[in-house]
């Protein structure tokens, strides 16, 4: 069958409607489902998106029977119009629009009054019996089709307006020099002069006369279109914005209409609700007497819609029924632009309107309560972003020009939200300001553990090096902090405490701010403002919490972050990192220290048992805030190396604390140098080694489980065996965990009861898990190291090269950062292999996930499918995971209702299997972990 | 039904044969045979294996029923010899010893003339007629059960006797007192008094009197035999020899027959052929009027069996018998224990016996000579071992003394053999001695790149650090060069130049001597010996190259080491590693370097120019090495950091050469450091990056190509792009070589064929192998990398912990390492996966491995097994390769023979399907790649 490249739309009829978005672009198919509903569009016809991507894959060469398809729908358009496109007299005149499937800066926009030329000119004048305003279309024209569809300069067309009004308008006017002469000052006769201006202009960029034939200007206008597809802005915005699977734009080529054919005619464009707060009130901009274009350039200032009502209630009440009819049929707010021509309203566009995050909460719970959508559709309305977006504080939008001005550099955004204070260039002076109350930003070249208490005191983190997955980057993460890392122009000198990027030069003590959602470093303090969460986010996270079918876990290190992870939604801990413990005090680190460069098995324990006290405390503090809820704890997992000083003055220092000789300590050090640490001696290989380390946390766990349990707290430990590899090894390891364990519960005769499971991060463990679920009562992904290992790719090194393999433009090999959303084809694999075989010993399986995945909203929706008991993520991405997880549930009951009802139809076999396995592990999970009613923030009033 | 925990043997009745090694030990499977086919055994009885793993099953008691059985057995053989155990006038005496099923040092060996006591020593001297020997019977019964069994330092017995000997003797026979004197000459009333002697001795360190019940005597030996399974040194020896699965060791009692009951008696141990040469002639030692234990004493100097066949020509005639229906019956090689009691021959252990590597060979050869053996029984028993001690030079043996006395430390045992040379402690110093034709072994804590040549110029390379799979000793293995690495004893200082182990110092200059077979290290220079492969080895080796199905290729970056490769029978290069050329000359690896440090397009480019021919002279001379022969050409691969200097000084000398600053040679190399070099920025990443190198590096090899071609040679390149995660990152570069080559091709005019593939290296490529193989025209798995990614276990730093993991009396994780030996349980799931995932897109995809696993035995077998079309390993290693291919054939054979047999039973899907799948692969393999006749060494005399 021949494919159709061109669809009409018309009151009469209309080929297209909303539900065709990839072929006829967002504009295309909103104007056709609104003409479809009866409402007045001035007709025209969409070419496809299709024929942009046969214009690429065929060298740049239309489809053969485009051009009279095209010629056949302007026929049709002549005759519902009742005009001749050419016609000297009484031409038909056309806009030309791009339109993408999404809204896509960068493309080219708008070109109107095509059809115009030195003759039908004259005839519109006639016709209209306004040459003024006849004149000014034919001007604006030119500048258009000239700048927009031929690449000239648009200064130079502005320059030429600017010079006639200064020269000739301000002398006849008799005005002061200075005095603005407005576009409307200008008279007939000056226009006339600048339309020939302009064709001359037109000659001299392009050097041939500005084309007479309308056929001509349409064809020349369409290939700028689909030209302007490939515009580098363009290709930028869809890499940035990571638009993939769009194939092209369509055309839309439409009917003019006059906005500037007086004072009852005007254009404007509005919000069918309040797109900053959500509020159910009409908001948009009216420009009385002016083309769409005007409102663009912002050379005068629109009035608002409600004095738009009072200027011309007439028209203004058409408006109204259309914002109606419009939210009755598409269900969403709609951002739309309009004309109205003499008292006559025209809808020109009509799409989805874009929102603040709050808009975004209170317009989906408000169209759930006026009943417009159900909630599940309320649910799947909300992003990620949204969330992310009520939670940190952003820099005062309204600083746009400080902002520019003061911008310094960009990096790469870690941690989204703002931060300003003074730079400090080490973790010592950031806690030392901080406990002045001085609010500082912590810069550092890259950070280690031993930087944490600083990086904690510090208001943000700026590092020159590192990724989002970086130290630096998860560190801040897990506490919400904003943080832009791999800033890789910043060139930090720790000597003489400054940073500087090119001549610019920050010392220590100014001010700088961070926009971590963006990346961007400016000078100074900028005014940050905090969105406080709506009513409204409260709602539809209930309503999110009721729908989803898997656990949301938080990974806290502290009491503190365990109760703001409480606080956020987590119904548990998936990842208690017990290292972080031991860089908390100097004497905590210390005792640590003191217990690697020991080289006696008493030396090492009695080192530890100093240790014991502290993990002891931490441990209870965090199964309180914990109370009823799961706590997974993992034993010791970074390499040594990573816990001793590497400068010469620190060792001495420690030598010196710990009384004994420097050369030791060096000596110690040195040997713990590893070539690929990542690789290398740490997980539980560590406790093979040394297993008075897992003797020590295993008490600490165990002694503050057993008094918590005794003081009546609900204590749930899960004690996790990281980096396993084999069964054999977590056997070990399992059996004397279960040994201390059960001899300290037993001497204190206390109730508890404790799973010990594993880690699943090195691929070794995902092909044999059905071997080393023989042992492990839990699985939990770790699928940092799981994507590290399986990819190749250390992610403190990928900064290197990654970036050019998440390009499109570059190598494009991968869609995602893999350390951010899930690889799901390779490492997705395994994981898949992991559970599967994991369940195959052990059906019941308790299985999660605790990378840095478990909050991104695509990898969440993964474990749901592959049938995880639960994520677990830091506690700011908590609401995020608890979101993604019902969205998950919801398309999943989506997709599974079509699929009931034709019940004989031929599934693929794999799918299925894993759906049933996933329903049946939810029903388990369920079962073993019934719902607790979680009360958090405001006490319901019943107490 | 109840086990059976004793087993009988005599001429009437055996209970067991020999193929019963694991239940009786081979000591005792071997005395059932002997007996069962009518060879003159000393009656006996063995108790099992089975009842010492019961032993230490149960706590070290018993199983109920084991001493009824051996009463019972013991009554038998009472029967049986006509003597009672026990007897005053006539007694039944006995020897007990133990025997595993493979010969194990370490363990209690024989007690003998066990029964005697003070009361039946008076018998037995009154029915022997003969009360010295009586005497002498029991006291070293005494000294044995003293110290053997009940741990009593030998040397207090032996002083005992020394002192007698000395003080008493020499008077009596007025001996100088210098003179020797033999414990023959120690009369009746001497031994009496030693025997109440060493009955004191006894006493006074045991605390009992000496047992005087035989029964005891018996309990005590057994358990003494017992116990001694888990005595030190013998677990140390199964540890060290990787003996795993044998689960304890039998005891064997026997009657006792005197070899010390005058000149017609006495004892020897035989070799059916001469251990060493293999040589089809009896090879032996007898010492006339002896026991068993004077042999292993060394106290007397036994004589040759020529010379035992002149001194009693009628018992020698029995042993030849025997001699020849052992042979017969065992159709191997023995290792054979006798006495001759008064002219009668009593044979009481047959085993196959231990032969030095050139014996191995002969022997086989011989047999099949004499139809003994089929072709395929010769080549299964040769072993690895075997081959490798026909290569390398040795430490010749006879410098025991000098050895124990100069040992120095012991490392890991990287590459075998020995060197021994004068200490370097750098690369260029060791160069610059060669230069002058001094031999040295260079010393480092561990090598890089940079040190190439002159680990090339060193007799042997001993390092402080690393694995066998360190930069080290994989570059080592590759030249079949001795070296020792991980020596963590070792201290260097490279500014004193010396190194020292505790307080022994070793200065430069100074003579070592490494054995690399061991992992010794000796002060001095010892005498070394290298063995000359015999004629057997090429007539063997013939054969297994009829017999196996795989190709064997070599591991070459030179045409040296191609040549090398060949003449070890390599029949093509399976990973020629094109980033060590970069090292050869100051010149090329200043080239590298400027274009590490350039940081414009054009920059590099000019600077790989220069690299350009020299990368094409080399590879022009390994093709013309490997004619006729596939090439496959690995791109770069390490991170450029490895390429780079990294003191101030050379890199302040690199940036006068290279004439840029200073500061920028520094921060290129700051900016290429990374944390997890091997997960980080290189492979087929630096090509994504870097297209350049890549257009460099395929225009040397298609030049070289081109150019070879067209002068006649044969080539045969194939291009391999290293660390593929993903098919469209493989198609880019893919396309880019093709793209290229084609074009040199059409522009030379050449005829020229090439493949390009990549290795599967990463675990992603291995999940993902068959979008890969959409790609790629064949798959090397680089399994060196496969297994640190799947294992997350970095080989660099794996010293620290993975002994302890291969260690059965540490963790006991893995049977072996894991980068000696694939890790066929998980490594070698991925590698099974990417074959079957590969073969499902391109089921002829050829297929073979580049890692150092190629060379190692077990992992061929299972490359053979999973249906590879070939292994790839380093020049001597080669033969190993090839005698593993042909191994795995013919078992391959022999398993499927019985199953072709009972052809309807069932059989396991998965191992059938990939048996066919290696079934149908190597006959496309065949096709593909026509055995060629290689002619090698010594020519046909057809020429």
């Amino acid at each position: 069958m021949k494919r159709k490249f061109v669809y009409f739309f018309s009151k009469k009829q209309s080929d297209g409607n909303k539900e065709m978005k990839n072929l006829l672009g967002g504009k295309g198919a909103g104007l056709a489902e609104m003409a479809s509903i009866g409402l007045p569009v001035p007709a025209g016809f969409t070419i496809t998106t299709e024929v942009c991507d046969l214009f690429y894959k065929n060298d740049k060469h239309y489809p053969a029977g485009l051009e009279k398809e095209v010629d056949e729908n302007m026929r049709k358009l002549e005759k519902e119009v009742g005009k001749k496109f050419g016609d000297a007299n009484d031409p038909l005149l056309v806009s030309v629009r791009s339109g993408a499937p999404l809204s896509m800066p960068g493309m080219m926009e708008t070109i109107l009054n095509l059809g115009l030329n030195d003759r039908s000119v004259t005839g519109l004048a006639l016709k209209t019996g306004n040459r003024r305003f006849a004149l000014d279309a034919y001007r604006r024209f030119i500048m258009m089709y000239g700048s927009t569809a031929k690449g000239i300069d648009r200064e130079e067309f502005n320059h030429a307006f600017e010079a006639l009004k200064s020269q000739r308008t301000r002398q006849r006017l008799a005005l002061p020099s200075h005095a603005k002469v407005n576009d409307t000052d200008v008279d007939e006769s000056e226009l006339q002069l600048l339309v020939e201006e302009f064709k001359a202009i037109y000659k001299r960029n392009i050097g041939q006369d500005f084309p007479q034939d309308p056929r001509e200007q349409l064809w020349g206008s369409v290939d700028a279109v689909f030209g302007s597809w490939m515009a580098e802005k363009a290709v930028t915005y869809r890499r940035v914005e990571k638009i993939k699977g769009v194939v092209g734009t369509a055309v839309n080529v439409q009917q003019m209409v006059f906005g500037n054919m007086g004072p009852k005619s005007g254009t404007g464009v509005c919000f069918t609700r309040d797109p900053n707060s959500g509020e159910n009130t009409f908001y948009g901009d009216y420009l009385v007497n002016a083309q769409g274009e005007d409102v663009v350039a912002g050379i005068r200032t629109p009035i608002k819609l409600s004095d738009f009502e009072k200027a011309d209630p007439a028209s203004y009440k058409q408006l109204v029924d259309v914002r109606r009819t419009l939210e009755r049929h598409f269900k969403d707010m709609q951002d739309l632009e309009f004309t109205v021509e003499e008292g006559r309203l025209y809808m020109l566009q009509c799409r989805t309107g874009k929102r603040s995050p709050a808009a975004s909460f209170r317009i989906a719970v408000d169209m759930v309560a006026e009943g417009l959508i159900p909630r599940e559709q309320a649910i799947l309305r909300i992003k990620d972003k949204d969330i992310e977006g009520i939670f940190y504080p952003i820099i005062d939008p309204d600083q746009k020009e400080e902002m520019k001005k003061n911008f310094l550099v960009s990096g790469i955004d870690a941690v989204p939200g703002a931060a300003c204070g003074k730079v400090v260039f080490n973790a010592k002076d950031a806690e030392a300001a901080a406990a002045h109350g001085e609010k500082v930003i912590l810069v550092r070249k890259e950070t280690s553990p031993e930087d944490v208490g600083g990086m904690h005191a510090a208001q943000g983190i700026l590092t020159a090096t590192g990724g989002k997955t970086s130290h630096a980057a998860v560190v801040a993460r897990g506490w919400g902090k904003c943080c832009i890392v791999g800033c890789e122009k910043l060139n930090i000198n720790y000597e003489k405490g400054e940073l500087s990027v090119g001549d610019s030069v920050v010392r220590q003590g100014e001010e700088i701010t961070l926009n971590g959602s963006t990346g961007q470093v400016y000078r100074g303090a900028m005014r940050l403002i905090k969105p406080e969460p709506p009513a409204s986010f409260k709602t539809l996270m209930g309503w999110v919490d009721k729908i989803r079918a898997i656990r949301v876990r938080t990974n806290a290190d502290t009491p503190y972050d365990a109760a703001k992870g409480v606080e956020l939604g987590a119904e548990g801990i998936g990842l208690c990192r017990t290292e972080h413990m031991f860089f908390d005090t100097e004497e905590r680190r210390l005792a640590i220290q003191e217990m690697i460069v020991a080289d006696t098995l008493p030396g090492r324990v009695e080192a530890l048992a100093k240790l014991l006290p502290f993990q002891k405390e931490d441990f209870k503090g965090i199964f309180k805030a914990m109370d009823g809820f799961p706590v997974t704890i993992r034993l010791i997992d970074p390499p040594l190396h990573e816990f001793v000083p590497h400068t010469e003055e620190k060792q001495i220092q420690l030598a010196d604390q710990i009384g004994v000789p420097y050369e030791k300590v060096r000596l110690r050090v040195e040997q713990l140098h590893e070539a690929n640490p990542m690789l290398g001696h740490r997980g539980c290989r560590l406790c093979i080694t040394y297993p008075e380390i897992l003797d020590m946390q295993v008490r600490a766990v165990i002694e503050a489980a057993c008094e918590c349990a005794q003081a009546g707290v609900k204590v749930m430990p899960e004690i996790m065996i990281p980096l396993t590899i084999d069964k054999k090894e977590l056997a070990i390891l399992d059996q004397r965990t279960r040994q201390l364990a059960d001899a300290i519960i037993r001497e204190r005769g206390a109730r508890l009861r404790y799973l010990v499971g594993t880690m699943i991060e090195v691929p070794r463990a995902a092909l044999l898990a059905d071997q080393i679920a023989e042992v492990a009562e839990f699985f939990s992904f770790g699928t940092n190291d799981l994507t590290q290992m399986t990819m190749g790719i250390s992610r403190d090194d990928a900064g290197k090269f990654l970036p050019d393999y998440v390009d499109e433009k570059k190598a494009g090999v991968f869609a995602d950062d893999p350390f951010q959303s899930l690889d799901q084809d390779g490492v997705g694999m395994l994981v898949r292999m992991g559970i599967e075989k994991g369940r195959r010993t052990k059906p019941g399986l308790k299985i999660g996930i605790c990378g840095e995945h478990g909050g991104e909203a695509k990898s969440v929706e993964f474990c749901c499918r592959v049938g995880m008991n639960y994520v677990s993520c830091s506690p700011f991405r908590v609401p995020i995971a608890r979101l993604a997880a019902a969205q998950a549930e919801i398309k999943r009951k989506q997709a599974s209702a079509p699929a009931k009802a034709k019940k004989g139809a031929v599934k693929k076999a794999k799918p299925a299997k894993i759906k049933a396995t996933a329903k049946k592990i939810r029903k388990t999970a369920k079962k073993q972990f019934p719902k607790r009613k979680i009360v958090r923030g405001k006490k319901t009033k019943k107490r």
